[in-house]
């Protein structure tokens, strides 16, 4: 047995509460390396228990992630505390117990060898996410490229190429115009890009967070926009960017014009004075090295007061659903846990997702934010599908990695990327290869989490780095691609209709690495589902699944899969 | 290479700032699977930087814990946002990078593949422990058993068998005439058990927070106590019950008397009223099932401020140095970082040192506790000395988890015990050998960490189980085992007078199972010393070793090392 390999902490990360008197364990061992995990618990005040409280409880594999496998087992019990252990066996029928002495090759008699699990006892510490997220579709729009209410010639509409500051008229009235085509293509949540004040096209430099952009509309036009979306059932989600500040905003403002003797002093990091605003030369903390960013410190009360009033105040004001925050991980962990406090007594149903380009424990534990936007999961899908530098088995180890390693609230709540306003389009990623960008996004929408949209990727737009990427959206049916819109929409769809997609149980999960072929069956209340996604050409053969239906295309599936292309087959 | 067995998060456990633009980043790998290990990192914003920022680190491996090695660097750099990752060469000449993407035959160029340091933008976060506690020796006393200014008969004094309610009239004053002694014995630190107000003899079900308990004398009896220790250069801690109280403190009074309509319901745990006293069928949560200590509810605001208010009234009191925490792993994470606010913002040099019986990482991340009761500690040095359940790589591969696994700025201030008034006496555990006693002494006190010592086995006093191992303390001379107190002495003295013992560099460390053998050296500052344990009967033969002299006896070492002792040679 690969013993290096098995791990275990009685720490959130690996023993929770799932709701009052509901527990999640959590072990990894190596890949393939154990026949089975059981999970022996018992009340640590056995002799004062009216019944005996020992249980062998066998564990499931969850996940792999190539290297490791995770196991989980759900324990109910309503005792003072629990203490466990795990027995490993072997394909020999090696029996050894792991607990708090390591590995014995008896259980531990002695109480205190077991595991502890302290979360019996802190229930209040549990993850609640909002009950209404799980397994979403989220759309990105970015309002000032998106859709508009102003007459704007074609000319300017769809200029190509397009530079950062170009000003399309982008404004809120144009979105909430949009909101029907949204809901016809089947997505969920509208998240939009920042749109308070702010000189910038992009809004991520704001100067005042409690006014929208003139250029975007008023206060009225948000809640107009909100109240609609409600009605047709979609969910509304604003970005707040609180890790900095534009120059313009008026604590910055009076520190530059005050220096020292700023009531504001402590809002940012000032090195010296007077500010020197050299562009990247500046003598304060700045996101980047980018003077046009001054970066805030939240360690002050007074600062981080502010801004987990801002988060409230458009929650109260719009009646929006949540925060995807910018940024986010070079924020301290104590401004976000206040902020979700803050945000969460009075809106406990308030969606935060915290941006973060990487694996992100530490920021998932119940806490402080309930999902992150899935770099990671986007990084796997380019790498297999539009780059092929991934193989089939490491993009299955990847997303087995997440699984295996992301608090069980939180990872049907992954906002689950293949680019953004911050990447190259995923079209152009794929070398301007349509069936690769199908597969990408079939990768996306068949997958458990929360997939997000980049607006205009579901009629094909294409775009390199920022500002290419922003381009103004695909309204002309002409310059839309019908294919891939239809492809996105039956793929929305069947993620709505059968939930075994993302909600089912894994019943097998293969690679055929040299075929470039993934295989998934998933199965929920009697519906089974099989999964491809294959990412070269040519055919490969798969006899015994021939004569079962692509639900996607309708037709009976050949037993042959040819060329770059995704299928659901029942 | 054992890939499953290397492991890295950009996280606050493996990478972590020691002082502002100083950082300390570790990883782990299988157990003697690589021969080298180097961080390669440079600044994610390269271009901007004026010099290049690219930097290859060796890292040294600082443990191993039996199955896995781990290994650290130190980096000083002021850049916005470092990237990294690690390259791994085996002993055949093979290398790897390991980065976010895995393991990887070259290293990955795209930035966003490779580990993100977002802890150099959190400098705030950083780890800050008490400057005055590293390495310190702590006595433990049970103030009703040790010292008293009263007049009490020998015969009542050191009655045995002692019930738990035996009254010995210890007291405050007591405990200050003792304090010569104990800076006589070497050591630093004195930590009481509860003091406040209580019926019960350990008093951890506390009356009243706010007042002495009148056995024991009062405030000003306290303040004396304190006095006089920083007179003498001696630290006071005190212990904090603060996750139950008795049923007699005021607000559980209250609710028990006025039920629902109590203005104390949301201190505790009601389930339903009357509330049911009955011994172990209590109708509200308690400390396990024992209705004679019923457990607060510190989700509550006013309940949590209220005892952070306690720990910070005794602290501007009486200018105690700090609380040991009962039970504090029963208590949310959310009240110790309330709590570590409120006092390091008055008293940045107090110690927060929790209870816990087992190894706690999420506890001990800068944001709540500086230590713990390190009860794993406890355990390894009772298999191996008292018990001979563990071998001596056994032992080793305990201390290296924890070394391993555990934050530099908590790792030196470790309460490393050996027992305590909950646990039998360590020379009852040894079987009344003094020999195993010694070996466990000297495990505990040549060792990093702060050693704690339980009031008496200095003078090797022994005891059963509680109450048994509570009894009055040894001061009669006669009663006292001399020799003994001379190696408590010696070793406290040897402590302080060579500290490559604690603080050295480790160049070597061997375990010699069948022989019962540990060998360390350390070295610092052209000072090196090499630690010897053994546990066993019977000699082994160091040749390399002889003519070596032995700190602790003063005599030269013949070359073999005959019986159950521990060496410390120069």
């Amino acid at each position: 047995m690969n013993y290096a390999a098995v791990w275990h902490e009685a720490t959130s990360r690996f023993c929770f509460c799932l709701e009052p008197g509901r527990f999640l364990f959590r072990v990894q061992t190596g890949k393939d390396d154990v026949k089975s995990v059981t999970l022996h618990s018992r009340d640590k005040y056995l002799p004062l228990q009216w019944k005996d409280t020992r249980l062998a409880t066998p564990m499931k594999r969850v996940a792999c992630d190539g290297l490791r496998d995770y196991y989980e087992a759900e324990l109910s019990f309503h005792v003072v505390c629990l203490r466990y252990c795990f027995e490993l066996e072997d394909f020999d029928g090696n029996r050894v117990f792991y607990s708090n002495s390591g590995f014995t090759k008896e259980m531990p008699q002695d109480i205190e060898r077991l595991f502890d699990c302290p979360q019996t006892l802190r229930e209040e510490e549990r993850f609640q996410v909002p009950q209404w997220a799980a397994g979403k579709v989220v759309y990105q729009i970015f309002p000032s490229r998106f859709a508009t209410t102003r007459s704007i010639s074609e000319e300017v509409w769809y200029q190509s190429p397009i530079s950062a500051k170009a000003d399309l008229g982008g404004n809120l009235a144009g979105i909430t115009q949009a909101l029907p085509y949204l809901r016809d293509l089947g997505v969920d949540v509208v998240y939009m890009t920042p749109i308070f004040r702010s000189h910038s096209t992009h809004k991520y430099d704001t100067i005042d967070y409690l006014t929208i952009d003139p250029s975007f509309g008023t206060e009225e036009d948000l809640c107009r926009l909100v109240e609609k979306a409600h009605g047709l059932g979609l969910r509304v989600i604003l970005d707040g960017v609180f890790n900095h500040t534009a120059p313009e905003f008026f604590a910055f403002a009076d520190l530059k014009q005050k220096g020292p003797d700023s009531r504001y002093k402590n809002w940012y990091y000032p090195e010296s004075f007077p500010l020197n605003s050299e562009l990247f030369r500046p003598n304060f903390k700045c996101f980047g090295y980018y003077s046009g960013m001054p970066k805030l410190n939240l360690r002050d009360k007074e600062t981080a007061a502010y801004f987990a009033e801002v988060g409230l105040y458009w929650l109260r004001k719009a009646g929006i659903d949540g925060w995807r925050l910018d940024v986010a991980d070079e924020i301290s962990h104590d401004f976000w846990r206040q902020f979700r406090r803050a945000v969460k007594a009075e809106f406990p149903e308030a969606l935060i997702v915290g941006e973060i380009w990487h694996h992100a424990p530490d920021f998932l534990e119940g806490d402080q934010w309930d999902s992150v936007m899935n770099y990671p999961f986007c990084r796997a899908v380019l790498d297999f599908a539009a780059e092929g530098c991934l193989s089939a088995s490491g993009f299955l180890g990847a997303l087995g990695f997440q699984r295996g390693n992301t608090h069980t609230a939180a990872y049907p709540l992954l906002w689950n990327l293949i680019d953004s306003h911050d990447t190259p389009r995923i079209l152009h990623l794929c070398g301007e290869d349509k069936g690769k960008h199908r597969l990408a996004a079939a990768l996306q929408l068949l997958s458990p989490g929360m997939p997000m949209i980049y607006y205009g990727d579901e009629v094909a737009m294409t775009g390199g780095k920022d500002p290419d990427c922003r381009r103004g959206m695909l309204w002309d049916p002409k310059r839309q691609d019908e294919e891939m819109l239809r492809w996105y929409k039956r793929l929305l769809q069947l993620r709505r209709e059968i939930p075994a997609i993302t909600q089912g149980e894994t019943l097998r999960e293969e690679a055929a690495d040299r075929e470039g072929l993934i295989r998934i069956t998933r199965a929920l209340g009697g519906e089974e589902v099989t999964l491809l996604f294959h990412n070269q050409e040519g055919a490969v053969s798969l006899p015994d699944l021939a004569g079962k239906t692509d639900a996607i295309t309708g037709k009976v599936f050949p037993g042959t899969i040819e060329g770059i292309t995704a299928m659901v087959l029942r």
